[in-house]
């Protein structure tokens, strides 16, 4: 073997074994599975056993759809080009059929428990576990007489809940995106660390989350035919109209008085907030908007009302006027907050962005936040609710 | 078209109709799935898209596996023959990928995030949400020095936990099976609703349930590699033994303080119960032998420490002779429950039989259940948790 040739050889073996060592099982892994892998340029490798399969491809939903190779024990594998850090989802099409990747946990998005995989941000500790006191999180179970039917919510409650047997907490309701349910804000969003560690560091107040289940459908009204409806049709938006709209009276009028009843908070308008990302933005503005009584916080992160459409929304006219007026607006409503990732598809992006220049044309007073480089994904809702958190229940100013 | 062709056209007309009209989606089902869908009979109904694969298999754990069809839309279907009521892991075998089925909800079980579907028990409510008052489900993660990394527990609190706040309460760690983990009993069991149930119908006494994380490793101790070393081999049980001995030092030495320091439990051996299914059942044998002084109720589901092996359990010595005397035994221990389902597989069914035999003989009072046509499957469980929680805690005379 020439120098050259053997030089190149060493070289290879040792970058390699760098690689090698350097690549660990992802944390969304189930135990045992050293597949998907991750390395510290955020790469993933993936392996999964399919041995008579034709074709199986790697499908992230806002990422890399790539072929895999058949290896000659029957593996399939393939390394992604390094991630966005955070949460993705992904399936695998194996002959066609869309599958998940049983070497790692399921997590409810699309519509159904769908493989995920989390990518480490370097330097970033704030959504992860950490050495300081946890809330709980807890189950409950409620019977909704708009729906007809038992609803399932978590609540998270601040550490020493248990203990503090005198105290009373604000609450925000905090929703999921289409697709999703009550589950994604703890399993994909970590919200009950990121809460845990603002706590922790003083950034933020004590106090409830509740999140609940954003599909409803009024008692005894049948599921609606949307056989051959595009989206976008007229019985499509009835169809989401009527959901929306039940939605809106379960949260108002069953699970927010449940939650007050069952749990010690500040039964008040100045201690409720509503945030939610994508169609849980879009709901949000709607139910705070249709309640200013019961909500004076309210956050849009990755969708919010006004924020579609190819015009610039009418302020004077919206919401039965209740942003006409900037300084009764900015007495009455603590927080408006709306929020998106700099790399989201253009609608969303375009739509945000003219929501906030419409907000400080007509004076406003909000928030807004780019999150940068992520796109319609957890990574931004993490950081939304880092930020938003913080500015909910402070002292203000009489 | 003659008079016998006729009734039969329309005989198969109504019988067809009959049985798709009867065929209703599972409970297990993601929302808006049609599939799969189960009749009265206990027949189940499966399709699934997969327009290129070659062979899809319908893979039951416990149950048929059967070849599905592949239909002009590219979808393939399988109807089963009636299965056992009750829960049931499957996945499906896509030219020769496992996967699970995306109409379903997952299920931790078989290490992995596995498909599941319910099939109604006829008349059985004792497991389904009833309107009755209901427990919270609470999220705990606890940080452990045995095993040097954050564990997560589920804990079930009854009804009025919150209110009752000078009550304390007897608990129950109740542990899952080998493959599954610390969610099992919820998702799979139902032991929350099982437990609201009975408590409603004055069955049991109010109590905590403590569901923890079956697997442990020591601090600091490396991942055995037990390539190439089959189930049984010396290597094998070694780490099996490492492994229960350190699940055994986290649950006594840091989970049991962490919930009496948390909870209101009643915090002495006469209101602490163990009880587990089939490796939990295992676990739950040593664990409470070893520490007599910290629990009094102890209950095997398919699953007992001196049921397995070839012979007859030597209970003069087992348990450094904790069972040789049977009249100090049974004041000692308040209640010994095992059970076991008539259709286990024939090792486990003739161990757990052995096991009440040599008790019977020895005069040690236990208690022996078999669930009438379950094999070592969740309905099973359920119906051992209904039989053995209302012998918990009751008033003793002394």
């Amino acid at each position: 073997m020439k120098y050259g040739a053997m030089v190149m050889v060493l070289f290879a073996s040792i970058c390699c074994a760098q690689e090698q060592s350097n690549f660990q099982p992802a944390e969304t892994n189930v135990w045992g599975a050293e597949y998907p892998r991750v390395d510290s340029a955020g790469r993933a490798e993936f392996r999964v056993k399919a041995p008579d399969a034709m074709k199986v491809r790697l499908n992230f939903w806002s990422g890399p759809k790539l072929d895999m190779q058949k290896q000659p024990d029957g593996f399939w594998t393939v390394t992604t080009p390094p991630l966005v850090p955070g949460f993705h989802y992904y399936t695998l099409i194996i002959d066609s059929a869309e599958v998940t990747d049983l070497n790692s946990h399921s997590f409810f998005g699309g519509g159904k428990d769908a493989s995920g995989i989390e990518i480490p941000e370097p330097g970033s500790t704030y959504y992860s576990i950490q050495d300081v006191p946890h809330g709980q999180v807890r189950e409950i179970w409620y019977n909704s007489q708009v729906t007809g039917s038992w609803r399932h919510a978590l609540v998270y409650l601040p550490p020493n809940y248990d203990t503090q047997t005198n105290t009373r907490f604000p609450v925000l309701y905090l929703q999921h995106g289409a697709g999703e349910d009550e589950t994604g804000w703890i399993r994909q969003g970590h919200a009950n660390f990121i809460l845990d560690n603002l706590l922790a560091a003083g950034k933020c107040k004590p106090m409830i989350l509740v999140m609940a289940y954003g599909y409803a459908r009024p008692a005894g009204q049948p599921s609606p035919d949307l056989t051959g409806k595009p989206f976008g049709s007229p019985e499509m938006r009835k169809a989401m109209q009527q959901m929306f709209q039940a939605f809106e009276d379960d949260l108002t009028q069953v699970l927010v008085p449940y939650i007050d009843t069952n749990f010690r908070t500040i039964a008040d308008r100045d201690h409720r907030a509503m945030a939610g990302l994508s169609m849980g933005g879009m709901q949000t503005f709607q139910i705070t908007f249709d309640h200013l009584d019961m909500f004076s916080y309210i956050g849009g992160f990755s969708g919010a009302g006004l924020a579609f459409g190819n015009q610039q929304p009418d302020l004077k006219t919206a919401y039965n006027g209740a942003l006409a007026d900037p300084a009764a607006f900015a007495k009455r409503v603590h927080l408006l907050w709306v929020g998106v990732g700099t790399e989201e598809p253009e609608m969303m992006h375009a739509g945000l962005l003219r929501l906030h220049s419409s907000l400080e044309e007509a004076n406003i007073k909000h928030v807004f936040y780019e999150s940068p480089g992520t796109s319609h994904e957890w990574q931004t809702w993490r950081r939304d609710l880092k930020d938003f958190a913080p500015r909910l229940f402070q002292e203000r100013p009489n």
